[in-house]
């Protein structure tokens, strides 16, 4: 099944799914095994125990779930809240439009506050409301940490001081699904009370488990929370860590073997380690972006994303066939541009285990694109930019010294 | 990670997970793909085209669900089904009561019919209730094809006669997760309208993928389904079916690929030769339980599954302790007894991609096993009934003639 | 390519190749690495230092040289000693009978000392030659410690014994390719001066690597040895341990990290545990042999094998037609009769990473094949009489108790 | 044991052992199997068959050797020379030297034609020679096609117009290590008599496949061919060839099905389609050295290699000390300065199934260590260069279009 074969290796570049070290593969190349027996149980308490330091939570309660980023969603919409429940979103791009679509089709009322795409969160807008919202009708605050579709990132520690200024109990609900264990993200620190990821993402897995992790309150939350779930419900997980075989149903033992592997490898490397490192590749992609002279998607700084760079194209240009012809051509997998952006931008994803020559390979790869699509790139001028900066920051490989 | 590791394969008989043949291992040790690229559209058309020849459907709209089994029964059910709405379901063992259970929580109006464990569905009651129900209060029938707990097949054309006899227009929904690809199915000729079945099942791929298959009328009456659904709606994958994109979200790329080998080595051995096999070794080893003086929990021949036997111990045997020594003096895996049948009864499971000398294997190490824990078994005596069965009925490998 | 597939595993019992753990499958899936840095060195001297363990020496030089058994041999013989020595070797079935004929070619004087097949190496002619041999025109002994095509394992103690009594220099050279890290050797306690495997014999790895080990006397021999040689110089080995950098060629690292694997698997289990497993199942194969009324190729129980046994068929059937049956019936891997003993014999391998239910498939298998080849059978005498003995022997597995 | 992990791919850029496709890995990632069952000479008789392609002879006999190339070597050597015999071979590197050494050790009389490195093999002294061998005493003329050291091409061609010219008899020997299957190479058009290569090259497998082609006239000269062999004899092949059963003793079956996987890769790309790509990454790497100001070992354009680049560095600078950094920060692996260039060169590998993507990666990875350790090269100049001649050159991928 390798009918789209081309020489060397595909240059994977979407912002999720991301590379898989071979040490994950590797983990994951086992037959089925009983997953009552006891070793799944003994695997699986070490991962719920050393999951949680990727949300830096000490008093969160994990869920590893068979499902993908949009069942994460689910689950933590339909376990900490009932329908008809006000909630206030954040519409920033595509992934915050999908997740609120879901809010709405689950019957909350969603209260959404929208920025231009480009824009973070307006955060002076969930201010106002949560000042007047004196009687607490908001239930919810929910965030996407950072939008995959424009290269946004906002800030949760100001959400989190928004609602301890007015004293507001809002649960805090984030999709940390392109920053967790990538970005900076301090689930305990700034009170976040449900926070995912999924397992393509930079845990550099595969796509099978929604990673979702719940603070005392969201746990609280979920007792009388209202909405129907049964397949996310988190009560049969939490039965099952009682009786400690931990599984309401059958998980893939080969993505916890995975998980395992991935863990191991984010603990050798360093959470503060890896976070340094997409903001390095993240600021190399940027430097490359301003030396070619074309525009972020992100309007400003603060919400830069280290993860995901949409570059905006000239308007004589179509971003989809940037995408087309860097599969075609050049073995590159590139970001589309999503809904609103649609042929305006195309994205770079610097997520997951990726390393510096990686991505130069793959700027280079896009220097020669643009080129090709007829846009007047000064050919090794984004490499140059980024070596410039890079040649400053790569630190040495521990291991190696 | 491997911490329990004994010399040699583990026997895995459990009913699932089942063993992965190498085939599809090496299919799926590979790195993340973009999915939006050409490449997995053009997979993923072959795979709904071909996994519905497994269903014996033509005219079936598959859904492969990141998800499991219990995920793939809310999919049939909250697709199909407003809350309220009168569902007759069987309560015949373990897995059939989790999906009562799931039923109920769902706010369906569930008609259970009870059975005691060991015995099949009770289509006289449900003839008794079709008759009765004149006015089509009963909006669905949910029966499990194979009772994974108890080792009990229902008799599907049956079911189908008794609504055809009334013109009864409920829905006809089936858990055939273990049966489907093992145990003759046949969607279409038993108008079945949603089946459903698990990656890790007879299909011999790990855990993750629900595989769901719905009739043309399980569609229309998902056009008026009320019940709540958001990542289980079916409605999100036929809008990206008609995009040619396939995917609402996610899915793994390699369970993808996997389930591209799956069914290159199930048409190979083609589908019915399959079915005969499994057949051919349930019946082996029913006949070993039967020299081993040990009783077949499934009560009579006409319920009888090629796919997991679960047999009955002595009173003053616990069966877990059985389970318990397969694995830790064996490295063989079988399947506990669950909930009433807790102790009482241990399973062998004879599921997916395995051949007559692996069941042969563990045959004899149950015999072993039943003498470690006390019972008076004459060593070979299973294994002598099984092989005079199995040298009269194992074909020539065609491959190798 | 795999157009000789049949469902469920293949049933390998040939003795070598043998069946790889999944933990050995999972090291060596890996690309390649520049066999110059810092990296592989490393490697390769934690494997130099524990190589030498399978040995049971603390003096010997170990080379781990990319080649087969064959190569192994020619190493051995080669580095040791010049055109026109004299050797003793022993001519008890096909593979001593392929050294003596690589010994001849390689213009030795070779003393073949010969029994016939199914006897062990006549000591006493060796106790003769050795007391006539004043002069010490012997130069070495060489003798394969387990002859593969006839399941028979020569005494090397007494060996020993033999060349202390006369006070005689000549250097023991053992091929223990079907016996190192399954039957008991000891290099250091039996004054063995070159002894030699293969990787995928008792290591159970791929094909790929011939491991010799040579005492310091061998290493002294090599000094002075005329005998040509180049690829196959321990010398250049020698040179880059001292370098530093191990290998005077490219090693495959996919080996050297497989058989770090093998190497922990063996420690993990014991090197006395391996071989009390390999003699269970050499006695429980035996005893199978013993029930079904058949010969063993072994005349005596002195010399029997714990790592193949071949089986005497009767004059009326065919061996090769058995070995053909098992393959293209049952997915069962045989050993087929060589030479002498074609059409005669068949073999069980129970060799390598294997275990009891493993080998009961295959005893359950060779049942079979011998009734359809028209040999009166009981079926499940075999496992039976195999397994009274399994039942009370076969300890629990450590890791899960 | 990956105890020098460092995030994300490593970019192997020596010139062999080279990068592993996917499809290879998976290809290998397999048990063993009897390679004495119907399946492996079946595999081995499509290889034995399609392995003379890349060669570019249909008259050739091909062996498929368990060794690496200096195995490769001796083969070819001894199984068509006598001792005494008098070879012209050409010294102009490290590997060339080491394939001289080995003629000498094995006791041929050589003629040395001594270049100095950085140049190609002197032909006109080859001229002469031939010319003034009247009595034909020249039995071989041994040449490296490609010297790895230096990344020197020789002109095979030539040598075949003068032996010609002569109507020399002498055997033409070439090493096609770092050339066949990437340079143009023409068996039967230049009249080569054994030509050889490794897997782990262009072929992009691991380590362990010696690859010995020899022409009807080789196979005749082996048959007086007086040197001793044993394990390296073509005959023993010859007669397993005859029998149909191919091996005379074990080979990795891992590596024969991954040779079907690299065959098949190479027939879907096309061996004109992947010299084309060799060439044009081989140009690339030298207009990224051009642009950098530095000078290529290789001293006429005339012996450029498509395969290898090696670049001087400046007196000042130690080359050894690029290839440290580049794998201790960059984790790239580059070619270390051999024996005469040690610390005045380093090899930029561009070999095997790699893409121009990934060399670029590793363009701008040699532009950051040359400004490590202190040598003026302003960043993205060779990236720069290289690109502008690659975005004219690179082809769609046409499995894509």
């Amino acid at each position: 099944m390798d009918y789209v074969y081309g020489p060397g290796r595909n240059h994977l570049f979407v912002p999720g799914p991301v590379n898989i070290p071979e040490q994950i593969l590797r983990a994951m190349n086992r037959n089925n095994e009983d997953y009552r027996s006891p070793a799944i149980p003994a695997l699986t308490k070490t991962l719920l125990e050393d999951v949680k330091k990727i949300f830096k939570t000490t008093s969160g309660t994990p869920f590893i779930i068979p499902t993908t980023g949009t069942g994460a969603w689910e689950s933590a919409l339909t376990n900490t809240l009932s329908p008809g429940d006000r909630i206030v979103s954040f519409l920033i791009g595509q992934f915050s439009l999908l997740w609120i679509d879901q809010q709405q089709r689950l019957n909350f009322n969603v209260d959404v506050v929208e920025s231009e795409w480009g824009q973070g969160a307006d955060l002076d807008v969930l201010a106002s409301k949560i000042a007047e919202d004196k009687d607490h009708t908001i239930k919810a605050i929910c965030i996407v940490h950072n939008e995959t579709a424009t290269g946004v990132t906002n800030n949760l520690g100001t959400v989190r001081k928004i609602l301890d200024n007015y004293q507001h109990p809002a649960l805090f609900l984030v999709d940390g699904v392109s920053s967790i264990c990538a970005i900076d993200f301090r689930m305990d620190e700034w009170g976040v009370d449900v926070a995912l990821t999924g397992s393509q993402k930079a845990l550099s897995l595969p796509t099978g488990l929604g990673i979702v992790c719940a603070s005392p309150k969201a746990i609280e939350a979920s007792k009388t929370a209202k909405s129907l779930r049964v397949f996310f419900d988190w009560k049969d997980y939490l039965k099952f860590y009682n009786l400690g075989t931990y599984w309401p149903y059958t998980p893939s033992v080969q993505l916890l073997y995975g998980l395992r592997a991935a863990l191991d490898l984010i603990f050798e490397e360093g959470l503060d380690n890896i976070i340094a490192r997409h903001n390095r590749l993240g600021k190399a992609t940027r430097l490359a972006v301003e030396a070619w002279g074309l525009k972020n998607c992100t309007q400003k700084e603060e919400w830069y994303s280290d993860t995901v760079t949409a570059v905006v194209v000239p308007s004589y240009i179509d971003s989809a066939e940037i995408v087309r012809r860097a599969w075609k051509r050049y073995n590159l997998s590139l970001g589309l541009g999503l809904n609103k952006v649609a042929g305006k931008v195309f994205r770079i994803g610097h997520l997951g285990n990726v390393n510096d020559l990686q991505l130069l390979g793959c700027l280079a790869g896009v220097e020669m694109i643009l080129k090709d699509v007829g846009y007047p790139v000064k050919l090794g001028s984004g490499v140059a930019a980024a070596c410039a900066y890079l040649q400053n920051s790569i630190p040495m490989i521990p291991s190696r010294i």
